[in-house]
């Protein structure tokens, strides 16, 4: 049956890569109120695909309240798992992906433009290509080549697949929080995330939270011409620029009372396995990031810096003039976008009551300040010691040919916390990314021999599970 | 003579202001590239206007250069002013103005339409009614009300009109140090400044100059996800907010060595004037500024602070994400674009030197620095002890019936410096704005009253220059 199975994925590989083409076309923005009509586009897209593949129930969820506009979720189930040979029921995976994706800006450093997708060099180009539509893509692939020609999967199905992730989740969490018996299942399986190294299969066992934030500066209650009111009106941008430099110290730590106090720290064989991946710090920096120097906490490892410490950044200061040339204004207001990420332990709502008080403490003479929560993400681990992550593990083994390595992720996937939370069932991240694919940036890619080989690995690992091993 | 001026002034005074409304329908916004055109219609209609007005040899001036694009400058000239009885030739006034004007953003923060100009309770409003074409208008239609109906000016006139005032007046420097010949008079007339207060006639003996510069900060070579970056690469917001909160003290002071060196302190006796003016600070605070408290050197005045004090202030930060929403990018790159307000005896040269090595000499780890000079000019002071700022005095005086006050202004004239170092002239400031004009914010507008007054103030000078007296 699996034979079966990936070679029907083999056969039809360039198909599979036509479609996702079709989809990475939709510019599927879920920040940008225009683009609500791609956004929906793309949930039809995806709910078309798994009718397609032979899912059943598949439906469009809306998520849109009386006090918001959300995106809709699409769902899909299967249930027609034969028994084990005990006549016992195969356990239910639950499918996770998003549909939408970041803007594309700056648009004028893409190659090929975001949203008309280009294969160069085995890679096809175009924002949302790896994060996540080409990753969710895979799932739905790999169930349509197991159902192909009245095949049968070997594990129960469900699958939830998202409009919002890069603008909170708030409508899945709304709905996994509501509706969690519609959602029930023994684990959840998640490719959003990245392999460590090109070759080197990974799974992901833990993740930051975030805060997103809006910090808004207002002096004048108009805009002023620096010249005449230059030395007696408060500046905005100057008092954010005073507070943003008091919430992070030059070296790298957050200077918010008790920011670190809730801090769970890895463990010491956690620690002991980053330290053996094949990381060189100075080709990461040469490479990845391109600046003089890295920067942060100095007396943390670059790994613990972005998976196991929490940090603050300034996303942008919209505000005042910011055209080409010259203005002389002193803006009424002026706004810094200001995230957090979150280590586990960490509370979102107890580190942005920390953050809030700070800022206010300290406001500049003349200015008011106010700080909005944007969006949150709880921070999660998920135990090694885990049937499904084993079963992952050996699927990936298997298609690389190597050793599969456990590691930590950077970035927020909210919904990972809310499955934990709400469902009580871990999640796999099982993610066929690579670092240098310019996720969130111009010329986001994703590797296509990963695309297949993920379909192939998300069929081993459904065998697997189905087998109980 | 002056009596059939003033009477035709009056009489044509609506028209005045229809024309008047046709220029400011023009947005000749001289920072945008995409609005040169329209620079250059404003430059046609000025020289239209000057035609009109019986002036000869008007011309338009091109001012770009094989490193530069300009905007256009307008020459015209009037020499046939009757000798004094000696037979002694009169004085040759040259008037200065400027078409362009700031952009109109935020734009929905207009009550009109920035370029549909529109008349409200006695004030026209619209991007550049006061700031400098209504002003400059007066000007044109002051000339043009002496020389009606085969009428004579009492003093020989030059005129120059720019475009870049609003850009830092690159064009006119040039041809003031290049061809200073083609503009030899006796002295300088702007009408580019505010009255102190309603009904007060003012004339502005000295103005802060200024240097305008962008300061970039570079991290990363591209865009990265805060997610996965987030902690060890640098965050050129958090830099610029770093180093501005270093420039600038949280008591107002700059802290950059040496930057206030040079100073030279007002009078005695003109703070002593100063202390004299009807200046209520609450009111100021309350009404103009409207924020909960004014800011800057506490230990100077107001007025101190804002016409013979430096400055800095921070304009805009562009660079990042600033839509609607969320996005977790940490940016390559950010820009500040600051500015300083230098007084009498500062250089810019020097100031901006110091500035420069001050953010080199802090740069934060993994951050490239590049500080750029995007325009500048000099602080200037006039003597009140000069017979044409006793003319000019003498006719607001006579206009508004009250005692002409002297005071500095707090923006900057570069072309008044220029007036001074180029052709050795001294300048008179009389300017009819008010304080509540919103120069250079939403909401431009300029009292009709103000403009009528001033064509009369303006005759009523030339009388007395011509006069002698």
């Amino acid at each position: 049956m699996l034979n079966t199975a990936v070679e029907f994925a083999k056969a039809n590989g360039e198909r599979f890569v036509e479609e996702l083409k079709d989809l990475l076309r939709i510019p599927s923005i879920s920040t940008l109120p225009e683009r609500a009509g791609d956004v929906r586009r793309a949930a039809e897209f995806v709910a078309d695909g798994l009718r397609q593949a032979g899912m059943e129930n598949v439906r469009i969820i809306e998520t849109s309240t009386p006090e918001r506009v959300g995106h809709p979720l699409v769902y899909a189930d299967w249930f027609h798992a034969a028994p084990a040979a005990d006549g016992k029921a195969k356990p239910t995976v639950l499918c996770y992906g998003h549909y939408d994706v970041q803007p594309p800006d700056p648009l004028d450093e893409w190659k090929s433009p975001p949203f008309e997708p280009e294969v160069r060099d085995g890679n096809i180009y175009a924002r949302g290509a790896v994060d996540d539509k080409g990753q969710m893509w895979m799932h739905v692939k790999a169930l349509e080549s197991a159902l192909a020609n009245g095949g049968q999967l070997p594990v129960n199905i469900r699958v939830i697949v998202e409009g919002e992730e890069e603008v909170g989740g708030e409508g899945i969490a709304a709905f996994v929080r509501d509706h969690g018996d519609r959602l029930k299942a023994d684990a959840a399986l998640v490719s959003d995330t990245e392999m460590f190294a090109p070759e080197l299969p990974t799974l992901c066992v833990g993740l930051r939270g975030m805060i997103y934030t809006e910090l808004e500066a207002r002096g004048a209650m108009v805009d002023l011409h620096s010249g005449m009111y230059g030395g007696a009106a408060p500046n905005p941008f100057v008092a954010l620029a005073q507070v943003i430099a008091q919430i992070k110290r030059t070296d790298g730590r957050i200077a918010i009372p008790g920011f670190y106090d809730d801090i769970e720290e890895p463990s010491k064989a956690e620690l002991e396995a980053w330290r053996s991946l094949p990381f060189d710090e100075e080709h990461y920096r040469k490479t990845e990031v391109g600046s003089t120097e890295l920067t942060g906490e100095m007396m943390f490892s670059v790994l613990e810096r972005t998976w196991s410490r929490p940090t603050m950044d300034v996303h942008g200061m919209p505000g005042g003039f910011t055209g080409a040339g010259a203005k002389t204004v002193i803006p009424a207001r002026a706004t810094a976008k200001i995230s957090f990420r979150l280590v586990p332990n960490m509370k979102p709502e107890k580190a942005f009551a920390q953050y809030k008080a700070f800022v206010e403490s300290m406001c500049p003479a003349g200015i008011t300040l106010e700080a909005r929560l944007i969006h949150h993400g709880e921070p999660i681990v998920v135990s090694t010691d885990n049937a499904y992550v084993r079963a992952a593990s050996a699927a990936m083994k298997e298609v690389f040919g190597k050793e599969t390595v456990f590691v930590r992720g950077g970035g927020s996937i909210p919904i990972v916390g809310d499955f934990v939370r709400e469902l009580g069932i871990p999640t796999v991240m099982m993610g066929f990314g690579l670092p240098d694919d310019n996720l969130h940036a111009p010329n986001e890619k994703f590797h296509l021999a990963n695309f297949h080989r993920g379909i192939e690995s998300i069929l081993r690992f459904f065998e697997l599970v189905g087998a109980g091993e």
